[in-house]
């Protein structure tokens, strides 16, 4: 949760004078969004997310995350969409830092998702990614397997402090994982970081879908791997099935995976695990200053990853 | 800003279910108020703060600021009004806090007040104070001069460290007022703490008044003395003196202060300028460990309470 950089109401005034969103009722600071400050803000016309973009957004990537929301909007995903100035721009600076408004989602996000909730998520997953199909920007996955030894390296013998031998154990994962890493799966727009806080629900029905600022292009059954990992396994480290079959099933009922993808999962799951764990291991060990938030438990993702080496088919996950 | 407390999503529909008000569309913690954890809620009839009262707050004093609250509301003061369940219950347990569900009030509060505001505020508080006549609960001011010696001998000579001669200075100036404070003022309900934050605007016309939860019984002109004291400063620590007027004078027109409230004006404000320096000097001193908010700087309320004792007639604060 944060807010880090204030917004005063001369400021909020003048930023919406320049939309066609009537007068600001009220805003109100959200404590939600690791990366960036986020205001709830009512005005006469509706409710909307104004954020302003913090330093771990790079701003060259501001128009491929805004444009593929709004491209996702117009497809029918529900998904916060993109409100432009009279000027025509969605992208603009306040108090310095680039901003954006986008509508407001209503939503609440499931703390502990049930199968419905997974079976959920795998439609709207394969509906996100058919309708980022034709979408034209393009952003290369900086956290993809590429990214993962340069970030290994970074933090060295350093990792066995959270646990002993952990180094050498990932050194091994990723020379194999950049050994037969599967290079020809189908590739799209991926989400990248669809974890439970990033769905929400009302009345147990999937209402949209925030946070795109991890989107890229990658193998589309990496992002279903990611959920896998985010989703089906339960609080003492288990994979529950029941979730995971539904997960993949709905995922596959609506964007059918291939015999690749299929054969893929196991292996993809271990680098969606292992590219969670080697952040978490970068924020636990070099926690940043001033941050509002506490870092979260890279372990978590070190039993996820043990998990996955040892399934050998995508059974394990429910499918057929 | 805060959110000390994190409620579930299975927490928040189960707490929801017992007010008449439709089901959870959305909630979102919100990065304010120093005392209390508050969420941004909105259901299908509405948006309401959900508010869980954290330890600061005694739990025997919410059944006076919530009838407080209700009591306003129904004599026309725009305030959160708290809503009742089912049951007839205003304030419940939840995730082991005190909770209350109140109206949302639309508005934002102006970091740089004009005379306007100032007047808009004058009329507020003399309308407060008149709507509050009738409230038969009853709560002594803790930190009204009663307590102001606690406060003081508690830090001791660790003001100095703050400002050289501090503790001296602090201790004469409470000594003068000890001898003169003025025992005979018209008294009620005063809300006390009516700084710029807890004051809503739309569109320049001010919308409502929030966080009642220092409310209690004690000189209605003291509550004046404390918005002078808040409002009508500038930032080089001078006294506006149109502002001042503004506030004064719109406050007599509705509520004509009687002489004995006009003479000790000079004295209640430097009273009012103790007690936040008191309080600020505490917090600088002994910042709450787990605190999110950074101490306010305590010398703003020294400055306040030097000018306030060069002042000889409330003509200085714009009163006829």
């Amino acid at each position: 949760m944060a807010v880090y950089t204030e917004v005063s109401d001369e400021d909020i005034d003048a930023f919406v004078a320049l939309y066609d969103i009537g007068a600001v009722l009220s805003y109100k600071g959200i404590a939600e969004g690791v990366e960036n400050s986020n205001y709830l803000l009512h005005t006469e016309r509706g409710s909307y997310i104004l954020t302003l973009y913090e330093k771990r957004v790079h701003a060259a990537d501001l128009p491929f995350f805004l444009g593929l929301m709004e491209h996702l909007a117009a497809r029918g995903i529900a998904c916060p969409t993109p409100i432009h100035g009279r000027d025509g721009l969605a992208l603009r600076i306040l108090n310095g830092r680039p901003a954006a408004l986008v509508t407001f989602l209503e939503g609440v996000w499931i703390r502990r998702p049930a199968a419905s909730h997974c079976a959920a998520l795998g439609t709207a997953l394969a509906r996100l990614h058919q309708g980022g199909r034709d979408y034209t920007i393009t952003r290369a996955n900086a956290l993809g397997i590429g990214g993962w030894r340069t970030l290994l390296d970074a933090m060295g013998p350093a990792c066995n402090s959270v646990s002993p031998g952990l180094h050498e154990e990932l050194n091994r994962e990723l020379a194999s994982l950049e050994a037969n890493w599967p290079a020809n799966l189908p590739q799209g727009v991926i989400h990248a970081d669809l974890f439970p806080d990033n769905v929400f629900f009302i009345r147990d029905k999937l209402s949209g879908v925030i946070d795109f600022y991890f989107a890229c292009n990658d193998a589309l059954a990496y992002d279903l791997a990611i959920c896998l990992n985010a989703w089906c396994f339960e609080a003492d480290g288990q994979l529950n099935v029941t979730k995971a079959r539904a997960l993949t099933s709905a995922y596959d009922a609506d964007r059918p995976l291939t015999d690749a993808e299929r054969v893929a999962l196991p292996l993809l799951a271990r680098g969606a695990a292992l590219r969670f764990l080697l952040t978490r291991l970068h924020d636990w060990l070099t926690p940043a200053p001033g941050a509002l938030v506490k870092p979260k438990d890279p372990l978590e993702y070190l039993g996820k990853l043990r998990f996955h080496r040892t399934v050998d088919s995508p059974a394990a996950y429910g499918l057929r």
